[in-house]
């Protein structure tokens, strides 16, 4: 939820945000111990002064900027590209959906039609299970015939299996002459898209951001902050506790949130809303093939997919 | 407004922007008369110096770097996709007028291609009423037929009713002989477009820069002005009001066109001007198809979108 | 022009860059005038010392580098996008003559084929003299028969009234069996992508980089350098209206480019040269269509778009 | 792997990253023993102080900053570009196997399909080999007639030969009358995009990044790292060795991840996982021809392509 | 060359690199003859103290960062994107190859077919020749008949004139009724990107990044370097020259190489190979035509475009 009311600016300074502090707060904790620490003995390590100033850490910020801003964008590129993925989705399905009521020689939804409608509807939902490693058979159950859902069920590859089931679907339109090989093409691009948003998709999920990076992101970020109030006790005094606990929120809040937006399809709370993503294409699916919705239906609203 | 007169470049130093400007003005107010007091109690409180001095700040600094470059790059981002999206909207649907008016076996606009038209305006102010969350009705009736209109208000997703309303369209056309199976597949090339672009729009909307970003930003944007006079009253003396309320201006005034940008599709100074927009696709439109324009003709001008 | 000779390495230090210097060299004077000022003066104003040190700069130049940054960027994306549409423009003339030449059941160049060329060249002098608010008259009496001449000239966006036209030549060919229905949907892909570049152009025309930022950078540039002698005086002593004018320089000149390239298709000396582009697309599809070339012929040289 | 158990932060501090690690401990070791010596020696050189301060570092620290970060985007997109081709090459061999499946008047595979599957198998191989400068002939054997596998290795570039054998093959079946000639083209569409795909990855292994970015790059880093003990031994006393060598550790492992990061397709620990994305390929190919998938299965899962 | 053995990591800190370093020596020399100057005269100038310390370069710094940051990416983009160029042109002229050989009617090469594989070698060495100002005529006389060798060499824009005269075989072959007209349009998708490519080239060739950039940048980099020793000869003292010598080192052979990468269709060191492609591309098409190879063969190996 994004606070817009312009005279909230100060609230916005104390919002509690759920999905990162409750991760990083025993760390603050420590931290502030520590600082606290460090300001009552002085900086003083069983009495002897641990020689530490400002200056280093300005040789450390380089590093760090280097490091949290490669980061940053390589973890939030892969988000969105995680959300390109899964709009072009919707925006495929559609299309294919439009095609097969208007493409074909019937004007009006046909069984066969909402059939298609159907196997559109499963792919979404075993490319969610796939990502999510999660079971399908109890989608693949509610919206496919028994044989073909235990086939579906039975492959590897199961938004593949469905693909192959789409193009035997148009196959078997044109050799019953309602469609043309021309208007099969148009299928087929879009099938070949298809094909696209599931290999890319397995691309993002298989393929993380090389291990080393975040080790020594990880490495650099905690070292700078634990290190941090003895490098400021001499200068802030009884402030340095303040300040390390608000520097070190910002690092470790921002290394919290990169690590769960670099996995796009995972379960944490900065990941994407794979099940409304889903849920809203069955819907639209169904309305444009004619078909009742849903129980509760969505509208496609600011905060879907937050 | 850019003004570009390179004689006026010290009056730009003092032009009032006031899509910013009266936001952040009382904030600017606050941190002008905190940096007042500090000055005034040479940065004690309650007879305590605060042990604040410049070096934190530039710690401080790397943070900030890191934020406002990220946010500031994924807002912008958001906004100029979003502009895109509009583009091609006008791209597409002048295509799509264009192959109506010429595919076809017709050398002169007929009724039926004018209703297509119409169907493709339609189609844009749906698309801007379901961003903006405004109510669709009265351009509905405007531009279509009474029934159509109703059927179209009745959907959940109108702009795709729409898109299924013109492959109808093409397919009566096909049927009716007037084209064949190539060229209404060209039609569809461009309906897929056109779903894309709803979907592109959609996912701007639904799909915020993560939160966490934004109150960490925030926080930091807001405690770093206000610690600022503590750290700078030292060596600035009676100067730091001044240089802080700059310092602050500055900062704040990104953090609040970077929310505005964040959003493109909102009622901000700085978001995108859908209404004349979809205005203007609407003349294009028309004077393709050779049709009276509405009233107040636009001209392309270069401020037109501002 | 670049100047690669490799010997001259230190000619490059003082040659005089033409489009930048004459703008700000008065600015540059001032600030001359102001730090000299401030030598004299010991730093004083009034008698009294200004308090100003070298470490708010430090402060500064965080801003400073954000905003420089992302303006530049965003403004040099600008001039490049705007150059490969332009790019895209004589890439699309150019295979739309060639399939004029070659799709058809005609081997040699006809009548009916140079007219479509000339109907391309219409088409770019049309959006050039849009982007630049200039009447394309002149060109169009040049171009086409009067009648077609006319008829575009009342129209309000007179690329896309082309356009029209050329679809209208594709249709009459196939009517006449020339083409069959496959071809003119060759024809037909590229008329979608001079729609996309007409669409790209205005778009870059008509949305600029959002004014608060200009203003920001603006003054934040120009409150730097103008502070910066009060800062600098005490450590740099009469070297400091050398050192200062140099930053300035480099901060003003920068300044100046990025608002000339950050308007593609405007006059400065560093926007596109849409003139020499025109002509030159103008040259190569007469050239295809084995028709007379104009007065003086260009060669694609390295400096044509300088 | 990613350790994503939120309580095993701490233990992140202390992993063993086998990438990189072993290969600069030799050189941390002597950093180390520099610094300590150092230490020892007070900075001292001969019995004379060598007169290193922080603040050099500060200066070079703008020079390491653009040119790591530049390299680093630079080896990372080179990384992610060659990820990229080869999920191409995962969609379009699934997408001309869904097409040889169903574009044709077969509803179940037949031998000749099979036969067609197989090539795309070796296709993968033969670019994988050409990659990696090894030898197909096992794998050519293993899934090709003899004759053409003879074939297919006499060439220079054996890939090619087998997108033309593939082209061949769809012109057999034209020829047959199993394809029509629409179907054909939209073979050769996906055909055109493995030719792309095999450029791309010629171009990625035959241009690295330009040699002297990473001589100076190598240099800047170790020379910065072999003179910091003398910058910070006045400063931080004993604790010099463990701030030099984490930083030493820091700047070295970006520079070796970089090393292996920028070429793709070599054999190194964070290259792409080539022998695991090709067994892929080749399974979910098979499962889609309904052919007997070999001895050890994979399911795509998220570690697949460590 | 890269170095990957891992024992070399101190070797590659002396290794020679050609192509940047004999241009800049000259340079370094006074440099270095400047700052031994400085520290024997102790940072007098006419016994006069030059009043210069280390704080103002912390400020060029900023400016320093942003124009190399900038002007580098620049850069490098141009490389990379005229590498791009070259290697789609290798994509599609394979592609137009395998399609002259596998659309038609006849499974063998036919004289006809080696005919177009000529026209699409002289395509890429006459765009070779129009990017480097060279001669196309030796090249033109060994692949085409003499009448139409004399009537491209006689055209202006060369590529384009081949790829018309590519268009015209295809017209051809239809005529021959040894294509369709569908077959037709997948040879013109091809020629449409291979006149994209063309394009690309010459707008690459004909807009380098403004030429206010590359002054300030020149003039920033030697200012900041030749201010330098008197900058750290009260800290660094006899160590000024070697510290003095390596920074302006890093600096120049930047400047050095982002000048040559900026041009990447010149004829410097780290320059595109046109030479090595186009003898490439000569080969790999000529294999697919079953027509000998020329003399001395190359294998597509890593460092072919060094």
């Amino acid at each position: 939820m994004i606070i817009r009311d312009k005279s909230n600016w100060w609230r916005l300074l104390f919002v509690w945000h759920g999905s990162v502090l409750p991760q990083i707060l025993p760390r603050l904790g420590v931290l502030f111990g520590l600082s606290v620490g460090v300001v009552l003995l002085h900086g003083q390590v069983l009495h002897y002064k641990v020689p530490l100033t400002a200056a280093p850490f300005t040789l450390f910020g380089v590093t760090l900027a280097i490091f949290l801003g490669f980061y940053n964008n390589a973890s939030y590129d892969r988000f969105w590209e995680g959300r390109k993925l899964w709009g072009a989705l919707l925006n495929t399905t559609r299309s294919l959906a439009r095609q097969a009521l208007t493409l074909g020689a019937y004007p009006q939804p046909t069984e066969a039609s909402v059939h298609f409608v159907r196997l559109l509807i499963a792919f979404t939902y075993t490319l969610k299970h796939q990502l999510r490693h999660t079971d399908a058979a109890p989608d693949l159950a509610r919206l496919l015939p028994a044989p073909l859902a235990q086939a579906v069920q039975a492959a590897t590859y199961q938004p593949l299996r469905l693909l192959l089931e789409m193009g035997r679907w148009v196959q078997q339109a044109r050799e019953n002459a309602q469609l043309d090989t021309t208007t099969q093409l148009a299928f087929d691009h879009n099938f070949n898209q298809l094909s696209d948003i599931v290999g890319g998709c397995e691309r993002l999920a298989g393929t993380p951001i090389p291990y080393t990076y975040s080790v020594i992101l990880h490495r650099t970020v905690y070292l700078y902050c634990f290190l941090l109030p003895f490098g400021l006790v001499d200068s802030l005094g009884w402030l340095t506790p303040l300040i390390v606990v608000f520097v070190g929120y910002t690092f470790m809040a921002l290394d919290a949130i990169m690590r769960e937006l670099e996995e796009p399809f995972g379960l944490g709370a900065n990941s994407l809303a794979l099940n409304a993503m889903s849920y809203m294409i069955e819907t639209t699916l169904l309305e444009l093939a004619g078909e009742s919705l849903p129980a509760q239906p969505l509208r496609p609203g600011r905060y879907l997919f937050d």
